[in-house]
């Protein structure tokens, strides 16, 4: 299991003005769940580095072992995400060879395809590999821009790019090692049990008994609108050291439930 | 315009563990930011009271005008909102009859309709009519649980529900009054303009040109991946007292984006 819990701050305007729908963090959260991990919090804010900087430094201080930000590694002058985490953390921002060849990479391959003009690095194609001293670049297979780690104070902070495929691309291909350092053997699994009563307020006594019954395994009831089609979701989760714990927690809990329900007469899918 | 800034507080297990895409906070962002609105921050967290808790004066603390909270507030022992509010702000939970007659309505609706089975006040229909002390209940047309508005510190508290159908429905039907208080008159409106260069990078120059030279217009280019069909997006943004002050600065924005583009090849789509 992992030995503390991940934060992810998810930096773009775009995201607060309702224009583009944040996919990425559901993303990582189911992702990174899925490892064994637990993401405690996310956070959308604006390009705004004052606020990186502060949020950045606010989640070190509550003690996650893992940040994921994304957004801002771009070309463009509102792409500020590392040049704030650079002002918050102290440290010089500095062109890395490693970044500059994968950059440079990237714009030789889209200049031969025809997707680019040249392959020449301009002002706006280098800003993309300087980066924050002592930070590893993440090869991007998918976009310019290279993904970044840094070690603070025993965290890792993992910088990914706003572009979906781009910051998806680079957790699949890039980032194995890192992941199997943070979340190790840790498991998680759930079971989804969907039942035919539309009043979630009938099903609530059980749900907590089942809750009180199981403190291992997380317990949460999903109502949708009312009407004669719908239906209740019950989630069961849990998380642990392995594989056959969590499952043996999870098949107890869902034994518990079917029988429950059965004995008030509501229906299983 | 806004007096204040607005922020929003998703609380769910379901959202951090990748299992709900919250598009509650998208939705809300888009309507609020279409009312004059400013939202500087969301953040999801878990069903955790303490962090519920700690959160929301965080942000009363930064000066928020407006906080929303979605999530929380059915009728199971995992929709812990209101007992975190409450104990936060130091307030008793209190069964409020307005409240009350509100669930007791649906209920009475939802047995007439042949939804729920009967519509007796049980402990956990009940729990959703208990508020903090000081609370004023939002109608819900959709759901049972009603939403919640408190006062503290001179900034007001929003409670909707996590079901988007139930948020929306209040946002909508019950909210008026408040709405046009915390955002008057304030206009936003924005501009978005498609090229056709796959190379953010080209354009990284004309755009941070044209953020210096308009200060009151936020300028923004997403990309997207590289590819022979890709598009970039530039998006012109602009709040202000009324539409006319607001069009005028977009316009100037937007002709001289345009010429701009023109003088370097670059189509306008």
């Amino acid at each position: 299991m992992s030995a503390g819990f991940t934060e992810i701050i998810a930096i773009g305007n775009e995201l607060l003005i309702g224009d583009v729908q944040d996919t990425n963090t559901t993303w990582l959260c189911k992702r990174i769940t899925g490892l064994g991990g637990f993401v405690a919090r996310a956070t959308l804010i604006r390009d705004e580095p004052a606020t990186i900087g502060e949020l950045l430094l606010a989640t070190l201080r509550r003690g996650a072992a893992a940040i994921f930000t994304t957004g801002g590694l771009g070309p463009t002058a509102d792409d500020l995400t590392l040049p704030a985490i650079a002002a918050a953390l102290g440290r010089p921002l500095v062109e890395l060879p490693a970044a500059r060849d994968m950059v440079q990479a990237t714009y030789t391959r889209l200049a031969r395809a025809g997707y680019v003009a040249h392959d020449r690095l301009t002002d706006e194609r280098r800003k993309m590999a300087v980066l924050p001293a002592g930070a590893e670049p993440l090869f991007n297979p998918v976009g310019a821009a290279p993904g970044v780690v840094l070690r603070e104070s025993g965290a890792a902070i993992i910088c990914l790019p706003g572009v979906p495929e781009e910051l998806q691309g680079i957790f699949e291909q890039s980032l194995g090692p890192l992941l199997r350092e943070l979340y190790g053997e840790g498991f998680y699994d759930e079971r989804i049990i969907q039942v035919q009563s539309g009043d979630e307020s009938a099903l609530a006594p059980v749900v907590n008994r089942l809750a009180a019954g199981h403190p291992q395994v997380y317990v949460k009831s999903r109502a949708k609108a009312y009407g004669p089609d719908v239906r209740l979701r019950i989630t069961l989760s849990a998380r642990g050291d392995g594989r056959a714990a969590v499952e043996a927690l999870l098949e107890r809990a869902a034994g518990d439930l079917q029988r429950e329900l059965a004995a008030i007469g509501i229906a299983v899918m």
